[in-house]
């Protein structure tokens, strides 16, 4: 009977690993510390390891030199400092470059990042939907200056693009960040994963999942 | 004289090779094959390299699904086989991705690919102008089964993407290209450079620069 229980609680941890490895209090506290690929059945831990992980991807916007046609820009992010991931993703943009103009005159925009330049697919292809891609969709907005999140974002790309600091100061480099509305994370077979803002944001939660887009 | 003559052929050598690199009779029919990275004042070829080097990117369309907001996608491309990139980039895209449905709503889409995954920016940051990056924008089409098209397409995408030809056909994958109207190209300092669709499809062209976008 002891025996069983024993070996009933081992199946139990076993089952729910991943849970007890992507919920640690950081993780609860809506902070992300994961260095391992998590396994594709859970999908916020997924898309919070893929943006912690990556350190650049491409933003895309409205764009106003093409008359409204969507423009793909290759950038750098961090959702934290190393270890400390906190799934928003903040930018460091000039408004010599069109994305922060674009961003400024029309908010929505979409952020996307593969898993395929981490290295983890291997001989995988980049298309192949186990080879995990994730894009965050909402509005690029301009953080305050001199606000405690403009502080917290800077050390956070800083920590992760240490010649940022380095960069002209008379580009007049400016923080900006995505604000989370719509999340598309494909990372095995069967279409997008449903997963929400709150999920991603606050890996703890439990919400009922949401209608996939695909 | 005669050594002086040398002398100065071989300065005016020295001066055009990165010239008589780029435009072999292979890449003045349009074609191109360079495996090293060109030097940056040669804006075509640079772009060229970039499409022929790379085999995946984000796809950018206007998203019905997100009211038109701009949707980056990761996908995978290819403008020709190996050695023998062509510049415009095909991809193999299933209707049951969001990608596909907004191109066949609404054309517009932008591709856009980093050098960063190619290794050679080594320790420079994915953001910093002398890691280049390329944003191609156009219409995505849809392109005719059965035409000679489709036939290029598919061994171009096969020939770099082996793992296509045993995708699920129920998915029904099709092929789809980009038809480059405008082109975003950052591989220095000081902003976009000026490459017009003409030149960057036909590098023997020598065509006057256009206005930069940035």
């Amino acid at each position: 009977m002891a025996a069983s229980s024993s070996s009933n609680l081992l199946v139990l941890l076993l089952l729910f690993q991943p849970c007890f490895l992507f919920l640690s209090p950081a993780s609860a506290a809506g902070r992300f510390s994961l260095p391992r690929k998590p396994d594709p059945s859970n999908a916020h831990a997924t898309a919070r390891w893929l943006a912690s992980q990556n350190s650049w991807g491409v933003l895309s916007t409205i764009s106003s030199d093409l008359g409204g046609s969507p423009f793909g820009n290759v950038v750098s992010y961090s959702d934290g400092v190393p270890g400390d991931g906190r799934g928003v993703p903040y930018f460091y943009l000039t408004q010599l470059d069109p994305t922060a103009r674009d961003a400024l005159k029309d908010e929505r925009a979409s952020f996307t990042i593969s898993e395929y330049p981490l290295g983890t697919c291997k001989k995988i292809d980049p298309e192949n939907p186990t080879c995990a891609k994730l894009t965050l969709s909402g509005k690029l907005k301009l953080v305050e200056t001199n606000s405690s999140e403009a502080k917290f974002a800077l050390s956070a790309l800083f920590a992760k693009h240490a010649e940022m600091k380095t960069w002209p100061k008379n580009h007049k480099f400016q923080i900006f960040k995505l604000d989370i509305e719509n999340l598309f994370l494909i990372d095995w077979f069967g279409g997008a994963k449903p997963l929400s803002p709150a999920q991603y944001l606050n890996p703890g939660m439990d919400l009922p999942p949401l209608i996939s887009r695909a």
